[in-house]
């Protein structure tokens, strides 16, 4: 092993230096006290979990992104988080079980296998916020809107959001009762919206069996008008999707009131992330970046393998890529610069400078670099016995 | 696999709820803070690298604290890191590389194998400050002064502060030429201050040997006046010896004259922590908590293991512990209750104070708890037209 090979990082693993840090600290701060004034309380869940609780309720997606590990005291697998949205489940139906609606937020590094996206890499910094005890609609639109608050403080207000219902495609795929092979072809050709492989796969269904409104819904795409559209495809396939269809429809007249610079559309082909949602489900997207900024929804179904039935919504966004993404002003406050006399007045003043200011101190090696290099714009000089601060020429 | 095995974490892995979560958050920022107003940049290192970075220039007991991982991607191992300051050697000496003093900061979870105290379990959040580039006394002041000052922060004025300095005992194990067991069996003797074993081990040494010095400097221990015991005892023992004492006492003077509310005493049977430390190490404790609360030292071989030799010195502590020892005041501001009444007036009331206050809007669902147990002090009330914050009765 030589030298250089040491400093290697694994792909998708990356040191965050000065500035950048400190913009991605100002974010995360900013991010959980906007939740925290929405009423939702910080919880830090652990990095590590026996695997038969990281993954209860929880699809096989999350399972191939979970870095497993042994526990030396028992024995007993390990894995590393790869997502706190069932943690925060956990934490809400078992150790806090509180009757009534539980609000959590939370942020916190996962770690992926592998990487979803290059901006995220393997350690993206998740942070969200999910609600429990309310199936109401009115619990679905605070979690959009938050997360919209949430954007809009990250420096993205004007941002596409897509909603989709995941009953609608569940309905139809069951309604089509194919046999198991094609069903996964389906539901992998519907994710990728792949309109020619669905033709293929669906093309010899009866007109208006579920089969061929599946086919059909792969075109339905877009604005805000694909719901009219959905309608007609779709009109009287079943209750649940006309159940489905009116909540998206009601949403999203809401949404459009309240958020008139978000730009809103539906997605149909949107299946489920990590197999745990069952409603109403969202992703916001921003030009130039293929993968959601933000996303989340209803999963009502986590809560009841902790052994509480709980209704639930939530979203989560990762704030390494909002920094990458965001035009959000960032000002580095200037540095004064203090001299290394030993000097008691001078301790004094640099104690009561740094109640506010940042004060960095010369030391021995210092003579390499010039203040200003150090982000210094001013510098303490005794002026006639008295320690004042002066301006950087 | 039964609901209630679902619910156990593994030992010494805990869910942290609110408001343990918010006092934890809190500290964690004012810490930050702190570092930063001395100069001290935010870096973030990854929680994963592979294992030939993590333990270069470290010692083996960090192997055995290190949650080891196939890297998917080439095959590799990778560990999980279980301190943070190698990680901030690394990237002084590789990833920054500035010329002349740097200083950076960090904060974040680390992961141990085992738990190495009950209070922080396998998962501390590891705080710390590291100065790269200063050889100097002034360097070792700065980085212990700092750790005072977040010890203050955190609610712990009064601690008590142990200086060590590891080349007094290398000094004296290189003079006296033990085989390795000998050597090994010494090592673990000194770090337990097991003064039998010792004298097992080192009765027959002549007198005024290194391996009498040793013996009778176990014997030495405890306060400020522990230092002039020392010198007798090592009186004479070699050049570098000398060195260290020397500094010693200047450190200890000037730390006596700037915190005189600190408790200062002398370890010589401190060892090194990691391995990896190479001149004055200390370590504060508080009565009742065995562990030491923040420790640090200068290590200025890691660098040289990157491929670029450089002076460094620095402490962590770990928020989790600070938090549970700490006398630090946490005052939870209340909540504004708002009903769920769709008014358009209402939804500009509450935008309005949620830029100060956090504001909890009912949801269906929420008549089973009330607004006072919610932890809201007031309400929204509507009198005569106008929306109004209340006193909750």
């Amino acid at each position: 092993m030589t030298v250089s090979d040491r400093w290697l990082l694994p792909d998708g693993v990356e040191d965050i230096l000065p500035p950048l840090a400190g913009r991605i600290e100002s974010l995360r701060r900013d991010v959980m006290d906007t939740c925290q004034r929405w009423g939702y309380q910080l919880v830090i869940p652990p990095l590590i979990e026996y695997l038969e609780s990281l993954f209860t309720g929880t699809g096989h997606d999350l399972e191939l992104q979970t870095f497993k590990l042994t526990d030396q005291l028992t024995g007993r697998m390990m894995g590393l988080r790869a997502d706190m949205t069932p943690q925060a489940a956990r934490i809400d139906a078992h150790t806090l079980g509180q009757e009534g609606i539980t609000r959590l937020c939370y942020a916190g590094h996962v770690l992926h296998t592998r990487p979803r996206h290059m901006l995220t890499g393997r350690t993206p910094i998740q942070a969200g916020c999910e609600l429990f005890g309310s199936g109401s609609e009115a619990a679905d639109l605070e979690i959009i809107s938050l997360m919209l608050e949430t954007l809009r403080v990250a420096g993205l207000p004007r941002v596409h959001l897509d909603l989709a219902h995941v009953s609608i495609y569940e309905s139809l795929i069951k309604d089509a009762g194919f046999d198991r092979d094609t069903e996964a072809a389906v539901f992998d050709a519907m994710g990728r919206k792949s309109v020619p492989e669905l033709d293929d796969l669906l093309g010899d269904c009866a007109e208006g069996s579920a089969g061929a409104r599946l086919k059909d819904l792969a075109r339905v795409n877009g604005g805000i008008n694909a719901l009219a559209d959905a309608r007609q495809v779709l009109a009287g396939a079943s209750p649940a999707v006309d159940v489905a269809l009116d909540q998206l429809g009601r949403v999203a007249d809401l949404l459009a009131r309240d958020f008139p610079e978000v730009s809103l559309g539906f997605d149909f082909c949107e299946l489920r992330g990590y197999n745990y949602h069952t409603g109403l489900v969202f992703a916001v997207y921003v030009p130039g970046y293929g993968d959601a900024v933000a996303k989340g929804g209803r999963y009502d179904a986590i809560g009841s393998d902790f052994g509480r039935a709980r209704p639930a919504t939530g979203f989560s966004l990762d704030i390494r890529a909002l920094v990458a993404l965001g035009q959000r002003p960032f000002r580095q406050s200037g540095a004064i610069w203090a001299p290394a006399d030993e000097d008691n007045a001078l301790e004094g003043v640099i104690s009561g400078l740094r109640m506010t200011e940042t004060v960095i101190r010369a030391l021995p090696g210092d003579e390499v670099t010039s203040p200003l290099a150090r982000g210094c714009d001013r510098q303490l000089v005794n002026r006639g016995g008295e320690w004042v601060v002066e301006a950087i020429q």
